[in-house]
């Protein structure tokens, strides 16, 4: 008789596993059943804002591949609407509730695969029966968005909470839809996934975009007029708005596996090991927005929801589940995003990171630029670099500018992988060309000044 | 009493190095004196190609610092239009001629500094009294060629002979003025600087901007008309042109260093340790576009004249020179281009480099896209990975594509350098968001592929 693997959770980790196990294990092996919530498999939430602003126009684009996708092609039996309520795991059975005809569903697992991701932080002002407020997390919510700033009347007015990356991309998308939009950041500024100086070149670009940003503020409730939003509540005064967009993050969706007893890591998330495997329980695998991971430079756990990470852990889980060996190797933070034409990239500790990590070190900014100076379209280029002391290790890395800046912190990623010192990097052999770089490339620039300072306070 | 140190040649390399002893030594304990044939000092050839298309404006632009600079503010004594015609090693001193004023002069050295970077590749039928045959190798060379196409009778057809990077950067130029342009190559396509799968898709490109492309065809004469050019000949007939650039590359300007008993290396170029020095020639320093250096992952001596080396080499002997420690740690081959809007980079050894140095290897090509699927703008980005077997280490690398391809060989480059292997690879922390990359990089779509494949054959 065949085994059979409970896969919870349809996006991208939850997909990836079962795909790779299908791919190694045949139907006649392995029966693979997918719980999915929502009415989508296997799609782009990182797409939303674009699809919100109109560069995207059709959800269906953000979809990788679609349920009867998955049944026919791969014989994965995925469950759309079905919400998993509990997990069984004395019994190896899971109980999920029929969100469209009722009812639930028993089922029982060989293998069980907890992708349950993530779900967005919503304060309790936010629990509302006032029209206008949304999260941006699936498909569902963006489509429910749409529909609110396509509806009469139309919303002219947005206040996006929380300056992360959806914060900051929702607002250049709201802006881009010709609406007036009002940031509002509880700390010193939007953007902190890098450090405040980097920022700082970031919150310049939001403001050039029209986008007014109020920081130190915190919204603590709603005002509604006739069922709909109509400001938020902060310390300083009411915010008027026709509408809110929630950007406040999101946290491991953790609570359905906590209350079946699978351990959670001190993020908040699920533990697992190397190979996605939840240690002590034999069996039971977990992936994507819902795992901590290992940091690598930190050498802490951290909680890094981001579709890169779900993709290879959950084909990690999918091959060892498959019968295969493969692992995954931690994360270092790096990301990447856009403001506009602005680009941001970021990779391994922020300056507060490693203080918080226990590292002493040093940090610079190099001024560069993205091509020769000569060469038409040169804009400038910021490169920072936090490096340990004494021993000059890379210990993180930050990267504003424009045309063609964003990417090159994989440059950054692929030497802090590798335990490079700022002094290795001087030395790397990178593609040089007027229409691409200085004859000194930014990042070696950054290096040879963070070898100078290194030197310098060293002395 | 000051020593003395003589450059030979001002421009990257012996600029950098002699900024880098200023820097260190003052002019009270190091007089610097700089031999330069040409009229300026650290200018960009690279740029070249630009100007001649009229891309970039002003030759000026392409100029990093004047010899005014150099003199004023770093005491650095440039002698412009000064050959240096010999080196007496013996009692340590150069001759040189001042090509301006006529005479020689001798100038003892306490240190010798050679950077007399390389000679245009130039075929006995290409020493023509023929108005209209040009190199493209100094700013001189770049004058020359604007004042050709400027003058009259206005030249309407050229060829451009040779394919490399400067054969096909000048072919794009020579299109952008609006002249037909033939490129004649003596191999089976141009760029051979990547594999034959990847140069056809960069023939491909070059057909469509209107180049035509000639290949196995080698250029053996010249044809003239009242002094002027007038037709390059061929075994396959006259091909009729107004102008001719030479693209056939350069080699080491060795020549004056072997007069003086200074040693060659293989490849015909000047051999220097790890911090520049010529072995056994105390108080001698080579660097730049005249030395050869060592091919990381062949292992072998390698000529690769290319301005980022020559900086960075320029800067290791002249901190040396100055008291100080330095190591060059040898090249891997990166380099980038474009022709028109197609980008092409390159890492590492190709398959012929990797067949030549001795190892089994195998190659994988992955198709992706620059940008996630759905994002706007998204293209076709075509990576190539040559790996060893059965170890999977990564040997070389080639990127063809447009927006944002060619400096993402800098992520491969940097993985090459620290010897990862493809299956290390899968597992990188790159940067992903919609506009920068499906949520596999096209990096990791091409190391899992190379992994599928090693597996395969080695099963």
């Amino acid at each position: 008789m065949a085994q059979r693997l409970i896969v919870i959770g349809g996006d991208a980790a939850g997909m990836s596993a079962a795909s790779q196990a299908r791919r190694r294990r045949g139907r006649d092996d392995l029966e693979i059943v997918v719980f999915e919530r929502g009415h989508f498999t296997s799609y782009s939430a990182c797409g939303i804002p674009y699809w919100i602003s109109g560069l995207v126009s059709d959800p269906e684009q953000l979809i990788a591949r679609s349920p009867e996708t998955f049944r026919t092609e791969y014989a994965i039996d995925v469950r759309t609407r079905h919400e998993v309520t509990a997990i069984d795991l004395e019994r190896r059975e899971v109980i999920a509730r029929d969100l469209e005809q009722g009812g639930e569903v028993r089922e029982r697992f060989d293998e069980l695969m907890y992708a349950a991701g993530a779900v967005p932080v919503k304060p309790s002002w936010a629990d509302t029966d006032a029209g206008g407020v949304f999260g941006i997390q699936t498909l569902d919510d963006g489509a429910a968005l749409r529909d609110w700033l396509d509806g009469e009347p139309q919303p002219r007015r947005a206040v996006v909470v929380g300056g992360g990356y959806i914060g900051v991309e929702m607002a250049e998308a709201l802006i881009q839809r010709g609406l007036s939009v009002t940031l509002v950041e509880a700390g010193a500024q939007p953007m902190a996934t890098v450090d405040g100086d980097m920022a700082e070149l970031v919150a310049e670009a939001m403001r050039g975009l029209g986008v007014t940003i109020r920081t130190d503020l915190r919204v603590t409730g709603l005002e509604q007029r006739n069922g709909r939003v109509s400001a938020v509540v902060t310390a300083e005064g009411p915010i008027p708005t026709d509408v809110v967009v929630l950007g406040l993050g999101v946290r491991p969706n953790a609570a359905l596996a906590e209350a079946a007893g699978i351990p959670l890591g001190p993020t908040g998330a699920v533990r697992v090991d190397r190979r996605m495997r939840v240690p002590g329980l034999p069996g039971v695998w977990a992936a994507g927005d819902c795992v901590e991971t290992l940091h690598r430079v930190s050498g802490m756990p951290v909680h890094i929801p981001l579709g890169t990470h779900a993709n290879k852990q959950g084909r990690v889980a999918g091959i060892n589940i498959g019968g295969g060996y493969a692992t995954f190797m931690g994360v270092i933070g790096t990301a990447v995003t856009k403001v506009c034409d602005l680009e941001v990239g970021r990779t391994g500790l922020r300056e507060r990171d490693a203080t918080a990590a226990g590292f002493d070190f040093i940090s610079v900014i190099a001024e560069s630029t993205n091509r020769a100076g000569y060469y038409p379209g040169a804009r400038r280029m910021t490169v920072k670099l936090i490096a340990e002391r004494p021993s000059g290790r890379l210990l993180g890395a930050q990267i504003v500018g424009w045309s063609e800046a964003a990417k090159r912190i994989d440059t950054l990623a692929v030497a802090l992988w590798n335990g490079m010192t700022v002094d290795d990097m001087t030395a790397l052999d990178l593609g040089y060309a007027p229409p691409y770089a200085p004859a000194w490339d930014p990042v070696l620039i950054a290096a040879r000044k963070a070898v100078d300072v290194l030197a310098a306070v060293d002395r």
